[in-house]
């Protein structure tokens, strides 16, 4: 197999978490995403993947997977141990919840092809920084809303780590560097300084631009 | 069960195209969405469901679950005929792929929370329109092009409505309400066509604001 990826995206992150925590080693390619849309990609790149979006995951058998969450599923069905979603059907619908508010509710407002496109219409930059803040902020707060429904471990949900903390350890970096303290949301708080006591999380979280 | 829906929402269009799918029939209960945020909840409906989206489903077991796509897999997995999921592993990813390709990388962009918020943040009527269409735009040009990748069936991905479809079918609606006609993406239109042959579909698709 082999990751296309970028070291800021938190998209790449969640799959490079999911692919420590099966224990999976991979050929790496690490590809540009700054700017807007496909602009900084290699043609080489565009031709393994149009989009141009990552991370992309070339299957043994010469598949590209796209997708992160898509990956995700791939690798826990093709590689069930260590599991990374619950066993009981209503724990998998919730772990999968937690994961769709961040990767679907949170992360598509705030990459760079979004940002720039709001520069793009006239929208000032101190607005668009408010703009990541805000939906990271309103985001955020309806996962930890989440989690006080349902958790009772010691992470998201139960005590494995599952999707919705390869989702949320990735979100929570990219709202500390957006200047939100952690602390505002409790239940996220704990459940991230535990992550940050595994490896696989802590050696693959998004890293910032440089 | 009981689902909590809104006759508009695409992404409870999608849980109501499953149940459909499925041949479940289960309690309703429309929710109003109009405005930004949960600002036109009903305080009942926010005891359920404090994040106020929609849609949400209440288990037999009491057990609320929510986000589209978990809903979804929960009943796939809990009621398995007829599946809404390939059988082979790289499908599976890849009508994911194209489902999140819609779910997080489209429609997160588009509701009335986020064209509020553009409103307030000073962005004009006309440019939110924009807006929209700029998203849906880039976005089904990546579906298409996503499709011309693997798509080898009358659907999606293969001759059984996946979600892949699921996705598609309400996005491409909201598409059309847009003045965006889904002929410039030719593997899009044939399929859509195809899915407006399914009463599951054409019953269950998204109504538009009266």
């Amino acid at each position: 197999m082999k990751l296309f990826e970028d070291k800021i995206s938190s998209a790449a992150s969640r799959v490079r978490i999911a692919l420590a925590l099966k224990g999976l080693d991979v050929e790496r390619e690490t590809i540009g995403i700054l700017g807007a849309d496909a602009i900084n990609r290699t043609p080489e790149y565009l031709q393994v993947n149009p989009q141009g979006l990552v991370p992309a995951l070339l299957t043994d058998e010469g598949v590209l997977l796209t997708q992160s969450l898509a990956i995700i599923e791939y690798l826990d069905e093709r590689y069930p141990e260590p599991p990374l979603l619950p066993g009981r059907l209503e724990d998998r619908a919730f772990a999968r919840a937690v994961a769709l508010a961040i990767a679907a509710d949170i992360h598509p407002l705030l990459p760079p092809r979004v940002t720039a496109h709001l520069s793009a219409i006239g929208v000032g930059s101190a607005d668009v920084a408010d703009w990541s803040r805000h939906w990271i902020r309103v985001g955020l707060t309806a996962v930890e809303e989440l989690l006080g429904r349902r958790q009772t471990g010691k992470y998201s949900v139960g005590d494995i780590p599952t999707v919705a903390d390869i989702c949320l350890f990735p979100q929570a970096v990219n709202a500390e560097r957006n200047n939100l303290a952690l602390g505002q949301w409790p239940r996220i708080a704990s459940v991230v300084a535990r992550l940050r006591e595994i490896p696989a999380f802590i050696d693959n979280g998004p890293v910032p631009r440089t």
